[in-house]
């Protein structure tokens, strides 16, 4: 239901018909903490739910170490889906914001190609913010432009795993891309973001370095056989890819294809996407939960001295927040 | 005070003169889940901090790759600091239970020698619960150990990154057990978990490791000082150590003791736990307004509905929290 001469209705129109300047607009107006801005933000997004489900989207969460080559394979690989028909939207996760201030995707030029492409939209990352803040409007951003009518969300991140983790919270598929090493170095490899990924890019197997990737893809698929499968539907597969030269690109799209006809079998997919929205909802919740009991006045006296017993160790700190939870009594509904 | 004839304050007698088993049966009444034990789990925890700080104490975080020796680390660790003088209490952290069924000290034999000493008490890992719930319960053991007398405090983890942040928000320092490994292979090395380290080691430096384990203390040294310091009176020395010969422990409990002149000069150990036990007051304040908001019967079915919504996709996340919320009103305090 549009009213006629609302520029909201305008603004929603365009980006429905995919301008990105409309589209950049809408995810600053979510990532704005601003309490007009969020009550404009949550309007936005409830008319995009309500007019309901964009056409069928894949949500494909990234990640690698620094230095593995991110950046160019995330152009190669962009362009590559462009040329498939894909309509891609490359979204950031920062969770460095909080401690080093680096930054992802603050240089657009890095992936110059594709930010130029009309079929592609590229979102360097919001800062300053928790990571658990970021994660939340990135949730949101991905509402966004699939409104907006891209139908391949890359999320990328390069993280300490909470990030990752966050990451994969959001999205259908995870990848996770590697350097070309192998052997002995594999002890070093981060177990716990490996057993989220879904796809593992063994990267820069080109030149000089091919026969050591080939070596690193042999070395991490036996590594994967070691761990207990995320899903007891797909065994992650590793492949070599060359984001310099696009070798092995193909491949990856492939094993992609795989992955979705196998997930869609196994009614994975949208269970997934079910159970990740529930997870939205109780983040947003808890966040909402805490800040409505600190920003009431009549808790601010109890709270400080709550904090200040625990500090001085006359208090254990379940115990405080015990008595902080009875002096709610039974108004919390 | 106490009252002539409670049992309580009979074990809480026992407890305080360091019995092992008293000591292990409070740290199993704070892991219970049940509520009646979870009452007087907090009446025990109460008694102990109004009864005064304990002597003055250390904790220290430990965490190492899968093989770089971590348990025959802890127990030649431990033994120096028995004949040092010190009593040591061995805590775990276990992140595995969620995905991996791991465990950590699952098997008390792997420190056979420590766990027999009078002076130690080793606490093998709760299974089963959350990370959050593990490490919560993990701060209130280390109250009980030093109230039992016990002045040293291990608190291993190996991880994914969440686990030794746990750790380190647990702990006055941070120690990071490295293998023998350099050069390329340091671009596997996880960043986010050397960022929090106080103390770096490379163990295995004997034999025929000991020159790789010499370039690896090097190496890491360089890349140490490529990183942000976490405070600015410390950085962070890297040593090698054997934990199979003794080699190198005398060295690690001299940088221990610089680490603590340095932080009480500072004025940073206690500020430091300060700012830890209101972190744990906000992580107990928020896990009980959740489970007091998710346990009352009058937000049952709207949070059934809600949840139901985004699963569908026809409300987004924070719309349908704040929608929540907003049905509490003003009766949050």
């Amino acid at each position: 239901v549009t009213v006629v001469g609302d520029p909201r209705d305008a603004r929603i129109a365009l980006l429905r018909r995919g301008d990105r300047r409309a589209l950049a607009r809408a995810i600053t107006l979510i990532e704005s903490t601003r309490g007009a801005d969020r009550a404009e933000a949550e309007a936005l997004l409830t008319r995009i739910a309500a007019e309901g489900a964009p056409q069928a989207t894949l949500r494909i969460g990234m990640s690698g170490v620094p230095g593995v080559g991110k950046s160019t394979f995330v152009e190669r690989f962009g362009l590559a889906a462009i040329a498939r028909g894909h309509r891609v939207a490359v979204l950031a996760v920062d969770p460095s914001s909080k401690r080093t201030g680096g930054a992802i995707l603050g240089d657009k030029t890095r992936m110059a190609g594709l930010a130029r492409a009309p079929e592609a939209f590229v979102r360097p990352t919001a800062a300053g913010a928790t990571l658990g803040g970021v994660a939340r409007r990135t949730g949101e951003a991905i509402e966004l432009v699939e409104a907006a009518g891209f139908d391949l969300v890359l999320v990328e991140t390069v993280g300490v795993g909470q990030s990752e983790t966050a990451v994969a919270s959001l999205t259908d598929l995870f990848i996770l891309l590697l350097p070309p090493a192998g052997g002995d170095e594999l002890q070093g490899i981060k177990k716990g973001v490996v057993e989220i990924a879904d796809i593992l890019l063994v990267n820069k197997a080109d030149g000089d370095l091919a026969a050591a990737a080939a070596r690193a893809v042999a070395d991490y698929t036996a590594a994967i056989n070691l761990l207990r499968p995320r899903v007891a539907w797909w065994r992650p597969p590793v492949l070599p890819v060359s984001a310099a030269t696009g070798a092995g690109v193909d491949a990856v799209f492939e094993e992609i294809a795989r992955w979705r006809q196998t997930a869609e079998a196994a009614g994975a997919r949208l269970a997934r996407r079910r159970e990740q929205a529930r997870e939205r909802l109780w983040d947003e919740l808890t966040a909402g939960l805490v800040a409505r009991f600190a920003d009431d006045p009549a808790n601010a006296a109890r709270l400080e001295a709550a904090l200040a017993e625990v500090a001085a160790g006359t208090a254990s700190p379940a115990v405080a927040a015990r008595r902080l939870l009875d002096g709610i009594g039974a108004n919390l509904r």
